[in-house]
């Protein structure tokens, strides 16, 4: 176990060194010393988000002719969470220290010390937790610790001048916006069910000890798809569809299991009695992560939540869960949420606005199933289960739909007119794929520069390139070389990609 | 001009209409009544969104090698805008009714009541209008008004738990957090200038009077690329590329002109004194415009602002301007800013970090020069611009890089095995352009409705269709009909798109 916990010391700093020293990320304001929680992306850890956010529309938007991507801001009016219930039950619980007023979260003073889980505890049981294990403050060594309090997590906005009592809040989750949408979007695209709406954005919770890096931040971005349905469809489901994918296997663990089990959608929806419609979503969420972003099987799996631990509003919840060597565990990245008419609901008993649709010959507020991402974790799952070292080299190996870089142009020397070739080969290729253009240093130390930060495919342009137009490929995963014709490359390049 | 103020209105609210009605945009939480200053777009106007951006980077970020888009957290430390100056200078003039303890914009209300323009006025110059004037408040009708005050327009962030002393601000550009990755980025890339880094994110003020609509929000987008070079090179450039432009027409209102004058790039630099490098940053903004979104040259200006209308920092500041009807004049959408070292210099000061770099066989703190496009206002001014009411219709006529569809596809009757075909067209085409499938209601208002929001090209499936495999494109503006095979379907429309 020691050891274990080392080496994911030692691999959570090495992919950090190459985040900051390539420009993946880094911590926000850094030359100021940073800030815990916020974090920014330099130019290859943006290329990586943008590509993973365009395969997240092409793959879930897609899916469905009547699903959509909207925009909204991030400041929303208090209103709204009251009704979505945020102001009162989004809290974390905090102790202060009467002596040294050092505030800290409670929960995780009580897991670290007592070695507990006391997620489902009360502020009050976690007092009495705290006194009758006679603990002190971590910082000035007090026993007098306060009562625990519930702590709001979102951070309040100040709409207009001071005095003026006009409050807002930064969102802590994409999804409010779409629900906002809902009435509008419904009657703009034609009143059918279901029907998607998407929002790719940033979300910001107000974490108190926001450690672990890119997995739990102040400011973070989600990917978040929000399906309306008629509730008496939801165990119904076109034949076609269902047979495609009845026998397709899901990697779950239920909470009645200790271990994963592969279970067919078929048997998801008959044994375990989830819905023929949350099976396909549960379903599309896998293949995302199994096909398009090509995570290993043993690394992945869907993890039934229990009552206390979801959200009261969440009738079915599971989590999609990678396991990470760097964080020494499964982790969620993100989850397919069944939230039923909570939110609708809430709007429309707060906002007085009749949010009831007529559809199927009858009169209701539809249902609600969330899938939703959280995007700096994926990037940063990606960035681990990816990564490998080799005797000469490190490695990310990411597939093409997320690597920053798709091609490395190279002339193997700076002279004899191989700039002036690579150049062309570079302005061909660019218009179509993701491109870098790079002169300097020996031909072995750029082909390692480009194999740490993931880059698939690099091209080289030599001498025999100025006799007979052809240029090498060389595979980043084999390291091996192939040559082709210039005039052939891009078709060879998207047959091999 | 009555009769023009009355047209504004009159488009403006039709515009607005469509806007809410097909799914453009609409208030931010407008159930709840909504929201001065915030904004949600639809499914189309966040489509149109998408496509400006896409295209702003293909364009501003592609026109040189050593150009990157980062992105960055929008809460930064206190200690950012202390360096930056916007925590002391970033100030609406704001007045206090002593009566009624409303508290209003003094600049605005004194431009409203007395004609005059109030911009370079100071809070005490302010007060004393007030009072010569005897104005009294807008609302209760009291003249006991307090003293003009300076508002900080920043939405303070309380980072952690309340009473820990740890501020932060919602940003009010994405500029900054360029800046702060400055060091980082110039490492990463290999250490090259001029190198450019750029942002296309949220920004947010705290505006008082977040009047007319999108272009003055609390929230909003900025696409801004911060270029940094050396300065004793501003008036080089390579010869090949100053030949390329030296004889392009820039559309300029300078200072000391009352009407706005075609200037060649090289009269620019060589009469108006502009800098090549400049020059250059200009000619590829105006180029943006023009040759990219198609305004029409009448529309657009790029207007140089006074030394007081100025922020401090800018040696030089162009504003890019186009004509509005609904506002009635010509509105800033962007600008083209020289701001020195004032930013890096100021963050070298307080971080006490050395942003110097040895480049050109020197040490210094390179310099900036800016291009800021607000892109929510760029959004309406295509709106604006492009919206034509004819007879029978209203259209965007949207050049096809801002439409938020590409192609509609509609089977002429839902029967008789049209609409089969008619999907099979769609997939054909959806893996290459943003395609919309409609097979409800009469053909003739399938058309009027994608006029109505700007889709250039509809494609018909009719019984010729089953016959022959050919199928016709509709072009919006001309409304005229061709009729084409649909194995050849693909390549026509990107031959005449």
């Amino acid at each position: 176990m020691r050891k274990k916990e080392k080496e994911a010391v030692e691999k959570l700093s090495k992919i950090t060194t190459i985040a900051l020293k390539r420009g993946f990320f880094w911590p926000t304001a850094e030359i100021y010393g940073g800030k815990a929680g916020l974090l920014s992306y330099g130019h290859l850890g943006k290329a990586m988000k943008n590509k993973f956010e365009n395969l997240w529309k092409e793959y879930f938007i897609k899916s469905n002719e009547n699903y959509y991507e909207i925009g909204s801001s991030v400041i929303l009016p208090e209103k709204v969470f009251i009704a979505s219930g945020h102001l009162e039950h989004f809290n974390d619980p905090l102790v202060e220290c009467k002596t040294c007023h050092f505030r800290f979260r409670a929960d995780q003073f009580l897991e670290s010390r007592l070695k507990i889980k006391v997620e489902e505890l009360t502020p009050e049981e976690m007092s009495d937790l705290i006194r009758k294990n006679k603990l002190k403050c971590p910082k000035c060594g007090s026993w007098h610790l306060g009562q625990v309090k519930w702590f709001n997590m979102m951070f309040p906005i100040q709409l207009g001048a001071v005095g003026i009592k006009d409050m807002a809040y930064l969102t802590p989750e994409t999804a409010q916006a779409s629900y906002l949408a809902f009435k509008r979007e419904f009657e703009a695209t034609r009143k059918k069910l279901p029907l998607g709406i998407a929002i790719i954005g940033k979300a910001f919770r107000n974490e108190l000890s926001p450690r672990q890096l890119i997995t739990r931040m102040k400011e973070f971005h989600q990917a978040e798809l929000q399906i309306f349905f008629d509730p008496a469809e939801i165990n119904r489901l076109d034949k076609e569809e269902w047979k495609q994918i009845s026998k397709y296997k899901l990697i779950m663990l239920p909470q009645k299991e200790k271990k994963v089990k592969e279970i067919t959608c078929e048997d998801t929806n008959k044994k375990l009695k989830l819905p023929k419609f949350y099976v396909k979503n549960l379903a599309l969420a896998q293949k995302f992560y199994i096909e398009q972003l090509k995570i290993p099987k043993s690394k992945f799996r869907l993890r039934e939540l229990s009552e206390k631990e979801r959200a009261f509003y969440n009738k079915i919840h599971w989590d999609v869960e990678l396991e990470l060597e760097t964080l020494g565990e499964f982790r969620e990245v993100g989850g397919v949420h069944y939230r039923t008419d909570h939110d609708l609901g809430g709007h429309e008993k707060y906002s007085k606005e009749n949010l009831k649709i007529f559809y199927n010959n009858k009169k209701f507020i539809p249902h609600v199933l969330e899938i939703s991402l959280g995007i700096d974790r994926d990037i940063w799952a990606l960035m681990d289960i990816f990564f490998k070292e080799e005797k000469e080299r490190t490695v990310f190996s990411f597939p093409i739909t997320v690597s920053p870089i798709d091609i490395a142009i190279f002339p193997l020397v700076s002279r004899e007119a191989m700039p002036e070739k690579a150049k062309e080969v570079y302005n061909i290729l660019k218009k179509d794929l993701l491109c870098f253009y790079d002169e300097t240093g020996a031909i072995g130390r750029r082909y390692r520069r480009q194999d740490e930060i993931g880059t698939p495919y690099c091209i080289t342009i030599d001498s025999q390139t100025l006799k007979d137009d052809t240029v090498t490929i060389r595979e980043r995963d084999s390291m091996k070389q192939k040559r082709v014709k210039i005039g052939t490359l891009l078709v060879e390049l998207k047959n091999i990609m």
